[in-house]
């Protein structure tokens, strides 16, 4: 993984398992602020320099070789020491840019988890993970292999389905169930929610705006349906 | 530029000088769909193969030579044929992928204008273009060279300048001056704001959330906080 903010929570994650840090001078300062040195071999590198170790991208001169968190298998090892509960659902979302930034959003709006499918969904990487800008330690990403399975198992513990379709005149501004344990379900970019899982959802709703010309960028789209489920809630954050 | 969504838009545009289309059999009907080809140089190439002319970036088999749009050189002459009016203003937010993500869901919420600084702020480019999806082609994107002068302008018009600051307080869903006409300043990722600026505007607010832990990429932030203006307006879209 690579980046600032993304290098730095992992080194204070102690569930992180971390085996090299390629560090320039520059950001030594920034990342060793409030945590130790770690004990694992410690390289120095040029923070310009474009290096196959972070897929050649914009490392910000703090690039570490880690092993993937381990996650749960299934939702039925989240958590339940929150109510209402949250869950966002990525029907085959595969962009990890865009994956990264949900999981940010998800972590601001207190989410319980975050589910992508296993086929088709973005697993974690380098961009993934510095997209989330140091939340990714902190979050439940779940990858599973049946959507339609998880939404109804989670039908049968009262959550209700919510499905973002551009398509529905149904507007998220006219929805009343904030206290409810609520699970939203987000299709990839330009192919929305498959048939298959929107038959699956509770409702289908679409963001208010000019869809004329435009769409919303599928992070974008959590960001805002979070936040007015928020406003939903009976208090709040 | 390139991508099929930005490609697609630039050839519909009256407006947009176009110089040379580069562009894959997959592509081709994806883009004539319901557009005339175009009267300029048409070259094939492999939808898979990296070329400088698209940075070395994702062209989805679409690259289109293009002059940049024309754009307003100040805020007067912005249409002002739309009440009440609403103004994204970006202080210094330099990332292309970032400020074409603002562009699309500025048009989504019917903004009139988006200002970024000249110095400091992302120009027209195939990232930016490309993010914005296709949307670029319909929106005033103003750069200036002074965001104070250009916030002090608005201010005579009657605009109310609200600066998104996540250290502040007072939180967005607590604003009721959406009848308003109204400019929204969003600073660059990590940095805010800059100090003089957050001095101009008449009240700073930050986003409902979970701060403790994490932040909002600055385009979600954006498209969070038109949703909640076009809530407080009286008639909605």
């Amino acid at each position: 993984m690579f980046g600032l903010h993304a290098v730095k929570a992992a080194i204070k994650n102690p569930n992180r398992k971390i085996h090299e840090l390629w560090i320039s001078q520059n950001a030594k300062p920034k990342i060793f602020t409030d945590c130790e040195i770690p004990n694992i071999p410690i390289f120095n590198i040029e923070k310009s320099k474009s290096l196959p170790i972070s897929e050649n991208k914009v490392h910000q001169g703090a690039i570490l070789k880690v092993s993937p968190l381990k996650q749960p298998k299934d939702i039925d090892e989240i958590h339940k020491n929150k109510k209402p509960k949250l869950i966002v659902i990525l029907d085959k979302v595969s962009d990890p840019q865009n994956v990264g930034n949900i999981i940010r959003s998800s972590l601001f709006f207190n989410c319980n988890a975050i589910i992508n499918t296993l086929n088709g969904g973005s697993s974690e990487n380098g961009s993934l993970v510095k997209a989330a800008s140091g939340t990714f330690e902190r979050v439940h990403y779940i990858q599973v292999t049946n959507i339609a399975q998880t939404i109804v198992k989670l039908q049968k513990q009262g959550y209700i389905i919510v499905g973002l379709d551009e398509t529905s005149t149904e507007k998220i501004s006219s929805f009343t169930k904030g206290n409810s344990d609520i699970a939203i379900v987000f299709g990839a970019e330009g192919k929305g929610i498959r048939r298959l899982t929107k038959e699956y959802c509770d409702m289908l709703l679409s963001i208010d705006g000019n869809h004329a010309f435009s769409s919303l960028n599928v992070s974008t789209a959590v960001g805002i349906t979070l936040f007015n489920i928020q406003l939903n809630r009976f208090d709040g954050v």
